[in-house]
């Protein structure tokens, strides 16, 4: 292979057969997006470079990918920081713009930036790529999409109830057998923080419990003492750990534990209310988990907190998500309350492949393969697939009289259902020899009659 | 607005309704790219350096963008170059990654990179955006996406006369009202300059005669002289500039013109076998017009060249592309033979704005806004809601009991065509008060009755 070949490590191609599979994926996605308002949009690849810096802390300002100014950038350069060699103060001077690291900053960019033009309550869907300079590992990409919906600039629970139904709508039309919806409220988190005398230790606190799942309640007990947390706040902590049971059992002792915090209670109210209108409807096929232990994003979210986990396989969290209360104050624009979630799409692409769940996507690949024996057998069978095309049927037409066992592997390898054999009897008769490829059965009909099935 | 906001120039934010119409145009482009059973592929946004420079030229080096290496830079960077503040030579050894320029460089990456799993004849589109450090103006931007399907690894012509339905197809379903597909042949630039005895002179000879259009015989006869055209060739071409009428007619008279030509017979050769497989099945809105004028990327291609045009608009060329011999030589993979189109999406954009040809694209968008006049009312209608989206239908529920006026200027804004009321007779009754936006006119259904409807 010649020099140059080859991709960035931590980037992939995607072959037509992965990306059927993807698209299918996204469309599904979409679909369910839609049927609930909310609305595709896009923004650059590359924002201005005082747009993501400071926005996701020093690891993230070192993960953004920079692009190099055009032109003699070397001539603008911080000259000072150039012949000190300090590789990221010269960066400011030679790179004004970056890569998207993320969908949620370029959001929020959008909406102060467009806020006179947008309709309040804003629902808008983005499915874009973003890149990360992390170090590549298995299920870890440079370039990967991220697919949020968000609402901004409201602060009804309603959307929250939406939100989870559109994780099971979109997980069970993907035929995901068995997930876990799990539901938390910041609120509740501060109420507990609050109840048990340590609302100062709230992110110990949570950062410990959220580990729970993982090392279990001795070991996150040691944390707790060892993060500082008081021993009696510790034991007043201690039956929450062994909340179980249905979810209205788990609300009946959190509401008696939480009785005398405010922040705490109106936690409680806002759960409540997503349950009871989840409730009113019902779920499809997700299992809905009231979980005080899960606490991702902690630092951003302000009230309801989600995840979503796909059980029975190696693959965990597939998305998340949850209530922020100043999205846009960053870009000066306050008190604009939104509630959002994130598809892992690469996540479900994985749960779907090992699980084997992908269907036979036919409407995307070539339905019937017309054979090629020769020049007149080539315009005759040139006019049916064009035919079959006006009728939107996927069609191909082998492109030159190869040998058979060729142009039959060709249909193998693309996965043709159907080829259509035109040889000399055929067109001297008007009949097609039809070959179905998977049960190898073969039939003649005339060509009227073909055309008249689609 | 604080500071940061806004983008870098050449680049774009798409609003939801920009969006809706994108896709519009996407979708229509792509349903046709697969009823010909071209197969998606996606390649990454960065590409290694070495895979894009010296494919553009000198100019279209200086125009890719480049990607900052990570980490300390500078440590790894060229000594000498940075002491001399050569910013070209610096480049290379600080940036690693550069954003594709084209499709097409990438494509032929794939091609070669994954040679071994690709069924060829390989059917390809892509839809995917690039980046170029132009300077910006009117319909040139920094990042713009590129539409393209490409068909290697077969000379067969059949190819080309389903692109040229694939022309046809797409912008009728476009409702583009009247458009030109512009058909030429490189083997008959080489018969012509063969032929008018100056072989050599080929590029100065399709460079003048490509300007025919703008600038008219006699300004095109005076850049030929200027160009070193010997005065005999010049009066040998002369006729060529008159050639109107139909195709056929277009065609004896070459075919005379260039019986002396192999390669110019060749060429003829070509463009009869495609005009006669259109014939045989006709186009659905196209004219197809021969063109012996039209040299778009001549270095490049090496048979069949295509150009389509919108008629009456500003806005020229919307499409483009052309048979090459040699794509993946580049990267060692020699005598693959190609030939693909490119759909300029913004311009397609811009001449359905420009002619107002967009259709209301009502599945996209909400159909329904049930308004909220309260706790018991939300609950009700949150209810029928969800059944109608478990039906596909795309609805909203106000999140809140705001201001009638408010909600429905939320409608308005949206242009969402029907909104629900459910005030508390309703709720007694069950019933619904249905509204559509557009007449005004309002009728009372059951709720069952209205479920029905979808």
């Amino acid at each position: 292979m010649s020099k140059g070949l080859g991709i960035p490590k931590g980037t992939r191609d995607f072959s037509p057969k992965e990306m059927v599979r993807r698209n299918y994926i996204f469309d599904t996605i979409k679909r369910v997006f839609q049927t609930y308002g909310y609305m595709p949009i896009e923004t650059p690849s590359m924002e201005n470079m005082e747009t993501l810096t400071g926005k996701y802390g020093d690891e993230g300002d070192r993960l953004i990918f920079k692009v190099l100014n055009s032109g003699d950038f070397l001539a603008k350069a911080d000259q000072t920081a150039l012949a000190e060699k300090d590789s990221l103060k010269v960066t400011k001077s030679i790179s004004e713009k970056a890569l998207r690291y993320d969908l949620t900053v370029p959001f929020a960019r959008y909406v102060v930036q467009h806020q006179n033009d947008i309709t309040f309550p804003f629902k808008r869907y983005q499915i874009q790529p973003v890149w990360r300079a992390d170090r590549p590992q298995r299920g870890r990409y440079r370039e990967f999409y991220q697919c949020d919906a968000d609402v901004v600039g409201s602060d009804a629970l309603i959307h929250e109830v939406e939100l989870i139904q559109i994780f099971d709508k979109v997980l069970t039309q993907l035929n995901i057998p068995s997930f876990t919806i799990k539901l938390n409220n910041r609120k509740v988190l501060s109420g507990i923080a609050e109840v048990i005398g340590q609302p100062e230790q709230l992110i110990n606190i949570t950062v410990a419990i959220d580990k729970l799942d993982k090392i279990g309640k001795e070991k996150v007990l040691e944390e707790l003492t060892e993060r500082g947390v008081r021993a009696d706040a510790i034991e007043k902590l201690s039956p929450l750990f062994d909340l179980s049971g249905t979810n209205e059992h788990k609300l009946s002792i959190l509401k008696s534990f939480l009785a005398d915090s405010e922040v705490g209670m109106k936690g409680m109210e806002e759960l409540e209310y997503v349950l009871n209108y989840i409730h009113l409807v019902g779920l499809e096929s997700a299992e809905l988990e009231l979980d005080v232990t899960l606490a991702r994003g902690l630092n951003y979210y302000t009230g309801a907190i989600f995840e979503v986990k796909a059980n029975n396989v190696s693959i965990g969290s597939i998305c998340g998500g949850g209530r922020y209360d100043d999205l846009t104050g960053i870009f000066g624009l306050k008190d604009v309350s939104g509630v959002g979630i994130s598809f892992g799409a690469d996540r479900i692409y994985d749960v779907l492949e090992e699980l084997n769940l992908f269907p036979e996507i036919e409407n995307q690949t070539t339905q019937i393969l017309f054979l090629n024996f020769g020049e007149k057998e080539e315009q005759f069978v040139f006019k049916i697939a064009s035919q079959l095309r006006n009728k939107g049927v996927n069609v191909e037409v082998y492109p030159d009289a190869a040998k058979l066992k060729k142009q039959m592997k060709y249909a193998d390898n693309k996965n043709i259902p159907t080829t259509v054999i035109v040889g000399s009897e055929e067109l001297a008769n008007n009949t097609l020899s039809v070959k179905n490829m998977k049960t190898g059965e073969q039939e003649k009909v005339s060509v009227e009659q073909y055309i008249a099935r689609f």
